[in-house]
């Protein structure tokens, strides 16, 4: 006999998974692949973020457990952040540093909902919000996007979400992954003053703040931060995006003052503390020269961006989204995907064919995503022109 | 209006929290403070682990995500440690890097047990077991150990809490937080037997594995692993303890075939994957030098536990754990107790009246734990012969 695995761990695996593979092994039999399911930044660390974490390995400093919510300075200067790019003015005690933003959101879905509570979420999004929810016994509720929401929830689908039976939360994200769309301060206000009115948690990813191409004399081109619009918001960020740290497993939350001593308890009993080096060095991200730094490393995305916005219109594709920030380009695949069974048979044979590597769209939508696919601009300008051409070639070879 | 906190975040704060803030002031008015308090050994990393962490930032490599499971490099070396220290020949793919042993316990959980399971515990423990369980919905169900027990759950306990209702889980601590206390091969292989007869999953943390004070040529001085008995048992293991890593967070589980598929689904979502930079260096730390490194730090450990063991009689406590490994003395206060309401008001008065602090019990054990303490070996040889020469005046001083 043997004890069965549990029933909340009947997780779809990531579609992506099977093209991340297939590129490992073409790259290692030598043919030339053009990966564009990058779900991070390929600059890198700041360097003065980089020079203080090999400081203290240099001098081979014991690195201990820190407070559980973070280090005095560390929260201190996440704090500082938000009064340049947001004004806003925090108590350090409202930052509580985290294991990368996963760490942030298990914290935050612990600590906001319970077993059964009803979640809203839009459809598509980044798969591991659903996942976790679903994990920690809680109802994922679909707000279904597109088009004509431009991919983020509006407030008529909470309403009628609502009605069917109460919700104890939103998940909003802006930018969104996998749809790069932002929602502007005003859809921001009006989604803040419903959750607000009907008790309803708000929690918002900001992860990709920053991470944007709008006009840089807008002043909310950074993203506008739920905590500026609604007290009660758990805000997610992260140093993994804007300033280049994926692989450092470092992000905040900001607390809301009703869910401090909840995040309080929690913490250190789900993960003791945040990585200590990176939580010291990560001090420097905060430096004009730092911000610098990430502004110029975003020069490459927005050209990308262009590249591929150019050249879209060849691709024959469906609707898609309209990649106002992070460096995601969501599409319908439309009349291209006539002869496949879904875009994972689409992005397979794109992938054989062509050496171009996309992700399917079901990840992120298991309704509609199978006709989709996700472009990273990470790849960088090039890369990326070089792929859309690749793609147009094989899509006229195969009329 | 406002959205409330979740149920499950209802954790009781760490009495050892109000210790810690007292020591800190203590210590900031410039008073002479020993702490006996830390759960974590103080050398650092190897060198050879800094050395490798230094050269990743000093090159400044972008730190892009690892594989959800950690890399393969790391896996293999992992696997490479068990064969070394417990004859055992893992496939690399039965290890999964794990955020610490904190990370590693939530994905174990999440992947064993469903809302509403029951799973044993030894009282005392650990307080993350049971608070992380119950966070996941899972029912905690104490198995009181005393000194009768050697502080650890028999075959017996298990039995009665089966015929109860039944249990999906036991996590079993060798050597134990706060106890110190093992299990030997003869009674693992009992308890591994009755959850194999019972579809019980074992989940056995071994974190404090090296860290014992067993005569060296005990083939199993270093503990038994839990795969060597019951190959459906989860092995929680780290890098914090033996290798003195508490801040890189970093840590591992052996995983059994059957649970293979969920974990590989949750960790992605969970977690993305554990530090980077760490995982890269963490592969430097199983070479001979390094090994020799880990052995030279527990000779310190050692000689406090020899000199606590030396002076117990003194203290006038009553029953006291065996600390047979990880860095802990577990104590009733017995007959000191007089004139206190509970432990945490002994460590109080202790603390200011000496300027030793210790840790009150009830963390790890809500029933019995008021009147008993913990205090932890590594502040070294002389500064525990010195608490406890404060310990014992004052203690006389008050009759």
């Amino acid at each position: 006999m043997s004890p069965a695995p549990s029933r909340r761990s009947e997780v779809a695996p990531f579609e992506v998974m099977d093209v991340l593979a297939r590129v490992a092994a073409m790259r290692a039999e030598g043919r030339d692949v053009i990966s564009l399911c990058a779900g991070e930044p390929s600059q890198g660390a700041p360097a003065a973020v980089h020079a203080a974490a090999a400081r203290i390995h240099t001098e081979r400093r014991p690195l201990g457990y820190t407070p559980a919510l973070g280090t005095a300075p560390l929260r201190s200067a996440i704090a500082g952040h938000y009064a340049r790019w947001y004004g806003l003015d925090l108590d350090p005690a409202q930052v509580a540093v985290t294991t990368g933003s996963s760490g942030g959101f298990v914290l935050a879905f612990l600590a906001a909902f319970d077993h059964g509570d009803r979640v809203a979420l839009a459809r598509p999004g980044y798969p591991a919000y659903r996942n976790i929810l679903a994990g920690l016994g809680c109802e994922v509720v679909d707000l279904p996007t597109g088009p004509a929401e431009r991919y983020q929830p509006t407030v008529a689908q909470l309403e009628a979400a609502h009605t069917q039976a109460p919700l104890a939360g939103l998940v909003l994200a802006s930018p969104a992954n996998p749809t790069g769309t932002m929602v502007d301060r005003g859809e921001l206000t009006a989604i803040a003053a419903w959750c607000a009115a009907h008790d309803v948690r708000l929690v918002s990813d900001e992860i990709y703040h920053g991470v944007t191409y709008a006009d840089p004399d807008n002043p909310d081109a950074k993203g506008v931060c739920a905590r500026e619009v609604d007290e009660h918001a758990i805000v997610v960020s992260s140093f993994s995006k804007y300033w280049g740290m994926t692989g450092w497993r470092l992000g905040w939350l900001l607390v809301p003052q009703d869910l401090r001593a909840a995040v309080d308890a929690l913490a250190g009993n789900i993960a003791l503390c945040p990585p200590a080096a990176a939580q010291e060095a990560a001090v420097e991200a905060f430096t004009q020269e730092t911000y610098a730094e990430c502004e110029a490393a975003l020069v490459d995305f927005a050209k990308a961006r262009e590249v591929l916005l150019a050249r879209a219109p060849e691709l024959g594709w469906g609707a898609a989204a309209p990649a106002d920030g992070a460096f995601y380009y969501w599409a319908d695949l439309g009349d291209q995907l006539a002869g496949f069974t879904d875009a994972r048979e689409y992005a397979a044979a794109l992938l054989e064919a062509t050496g171009v590597a996309v992700t399917p769209g079901a990840d992120f939508d298991p309704v509609d995503g199978p006709h989709c696919v996700r472009l990273s601009l990470a790849a960088g300008p090039e890369a990326i022109g070089e792929a859309l051409e690749r793609i147009i070639v094989w899509q006229r070879s195969r009329r």
